[in-house]
């Protein structure tokens, strides 16, 4: 009987020699493997879904609630979204060998700095059988080895999906190893996997703030996060009230329940009492409810008090939060004190207040006179995305194809020495 | 009495309020800064000389080691040469605020990329006074605050190396507090502050292998590791052996104590018994000693046996080992198995070998005919350097100014809502 630790280190050794072989791989082949992915998918429809209906029953006698359920759960249209997620992929340009910068120096040596992959990628997720496939395409198609991690409510379902997306990796003649799944329950497994330095070059977390701070604490080898967004729009004194009003609704009721959603709206003291009143009207049909600070409360007295920690929540439910302020720059403060630098809006028609509140909010994404909705590899052209980092290291913001990518220093002399 | 956490923890939250500071800080005014502490060190080298000596008398007193003590000293040309390494920084190109991208979505967006500060940068090093600053210097040239923790035997050199810095900064009118200097002995003040998450954005440890890893597993924040560097020579069977002959020496003796210096030749078995005796007797005539595998020793028996633990083995000294290989194949597993992913070399003028070589090795640097010693900041171009990351993530190999860097998007808008 082996111990989890060295079943890890084993699923760590594979994955390094399958990164070595993916690293030379042609771009067809792992499109070929790519698409052979995505039909295989279509095909095994039944068993995967077999496997799926074994998690739910789990998932139900355990006592799981139903959005938790709902997450698990797979049927005809999800697997096709996963196929064409793939396939999606498989369209993406191939970031690896591309030449990010070329100089020659004084000496006659060339230098150029070349697009590789990572390496080995450890994925941590948790119930959402789709991250599965999304994953490992995304890996697959910048040449890293991924060992996937999925939450064990989700044991069956990740296990045929990777089992599907394996064969397809050999039937196209890439090594199966390329994608690795964890299929022990045991939760100990994770500290092992994201300690495997030498082994795991990244870890990536996804989902709820807990697992996320878990695998961080855990970690020995680099992670980057996805972590929560608490996004704010402030609507400026100079701002266009009829376009802050239609930003405001998108960016809290379009989709409230995702990290790009607005929880926060901040408003110039000089607007506020023409803005709030017709916010109020706007957001409460749509059946939102509003907790503000004692001035937004004194405009709309049906605003229900925000506690100091409100203002650092992220509800991700038609809930928000107002404040109003004297200035841009008490904006800008508000924003850096609790918001999650992940994406934060100004909505203005002065250039000087939307500069300087572009250059004073240090998130992932500003945006002047849009929704922060828009923080997204798809929206953002960059095709499918890993998620949205909030680390300031690597990557920042929606993390596509290149961000799963490093590089090297390729050197070319004719027999230069140092002297 | 405070605790060791309460007391970084109130560092971290200065260094944060300072990086807020600086991240809008002219870059006249930063390069006014850095002029000033070049100046203010000349002035001071009489105050910095004496701190010195109380450093270097505890070090003798406690028995340090004459390449130790040898570290720790300052004498006039060694503040001198700190002062013009500040004005060689105030020199470069400021990388903040530069687009790095910039491009336009189908419904008007337009996207910038753009170059912003890490925020709070830790850095963890030993006994050399210079790095403080160096360190401090390219920190500030890139707008980060920084933490300074060097090693317990130069406390008194680097708290004066410091207050110099801190006081120009406050001439300049920027916050003093963008450079910090831990001044408490205590070793477990490293932990807190490599645990300082929220408050310091990236920890990067510089010294020997002891620190990087203690600094690695103690961290909660991430760390760009400037490590061992098991760098190598491959003698193909096309090579120009002349040319070959003057590589390996410069790799070897130029300066032996560096981590871009050589620590293993391969050769190509066709060449091997034209090109090692040649090899011995340039590098014996250096006072270099040679260790063979057995095909090696078969060419030449004056090479001492070379055991599995030499080939990861990094020297820092005159000692070299050597070993025969059938093919480019096999030097390049060879250097995958036992190198440290710095900086390997190939001598080659088969240009399908050097390029199977450039793709196969898995290296920070990888050379064509070219001394390895090249793998550094100033020879690559891009100024003074942080050091050299061995990592994958974030940087890779010299790490200048740009690598100190982070990235947000700038996103214009005029009044885009997400459907």
């Amino acid at each position: 009987m082996t111990t989890l630790r060295e079943q890890m280190v084993a699923l760590g050794d594979r994955a390094v020699a399958a990164a070595r072989r993916l690293a030379g791989a042609e771009t067809d082949r792992k499109n070929a493997a790519l698409q052979a992915m995505a039909r295989s998918l279509r095909r095994c429809q039944a068993e995967i879904l077999t496997a799926n209906r074994r998690d739910i029953e789990a998932g139900r006698a355990a006592g799981l609630n139903r959005a938790l359920l709902d997450r698990l759960s797979l049927n005809e249209s999800r697997i096709e979204a996963m196929a064409g997620g793939i396939e999606e992929v498989a369209a993406l340009r191939d970031p690896v060998g591309a030449t990010i910068a070329a100089w020659e120096r004084p000496n006659g040596l060339k230098i150029r700095k070349i697009r590789v992959p990572i390496g080995v990628i450890a994925v941590i997720y948790e119930a959402r059988p789709n991250v599965t496939a999304d994953a490992a395409a995304l890996c697959l198609k910048s040449s890293n080895a991924v060992i996937l991690r999925g939450g064990r409510e989700a044991l069956h379902s990740n296990r045929a999906i990777s089992d599907v997306m394996r064969a397809s990796l050999e039937g196209a003649g890439l090594p199966a190893d390329a994608i690795l799944f964890v299929d022990t329950p045991e939760r100990e497994a994770v500290r092992e996997l994201v300690q495997l330095v030498g082994r795991v070059d990244l870890v990536i977390p996804r989902g709820g703030e807990g697992l996320i701070q878990a695998v961080t604490e855990m970690a020995r080898v680099p992670v980057i996060k996805h972590y929560k967004g608490v996004c704010h729009v402030y609507v400026d004194e100079a701002a266009d009230l009829e376009m802050a009003l239609t930003i405001a609704e998108n960016a809290k009721c379009q989709r409230p329940g995702v990290c790009n959603a607005m929880e926060c709206l901040l408003v110039h003291q000089a607007v506020a009492s023409r803005f709030l009143p017709r916010l109020a009207e706007r957001l409460t049909s749509q059946g939102c409810r509003l907790k503000g600070d004692p001035a937004a409360r004194a405009i709309v007295a049906a605003m229900e008090p925000a506690t100091e920690a409100d203002w650092s929540t992220e509800y991700l439910d038609l809930i928000l939060n107002v404040r109003v302020v004297g200035s841009v720059d008490e904006a800008i403060t508000h924003i850096e004190r609790y918001g999650s630098h992940h994406s934060d809006a100004i909505v203005t028609e002065n250039l000087e207040t939307a500069e300087r509140f572009t250059r004073g909010v240090d998130s992932a994404a500003v945006y002047v006179n849009a929704s922060t909705r828009f923080t997204d590899g798809g929206e953002f052209g960059m095709g499918a995305e890993m998620g949205i980092s909030t680390d300031k290291i690597h990557a920042r913001g929606p993390m596509g194809l290149e961000e799963l990518t490093s590089y090297k220093y390729v050197v070319w002399g004719n027999g230069q020495i140092r002297c």
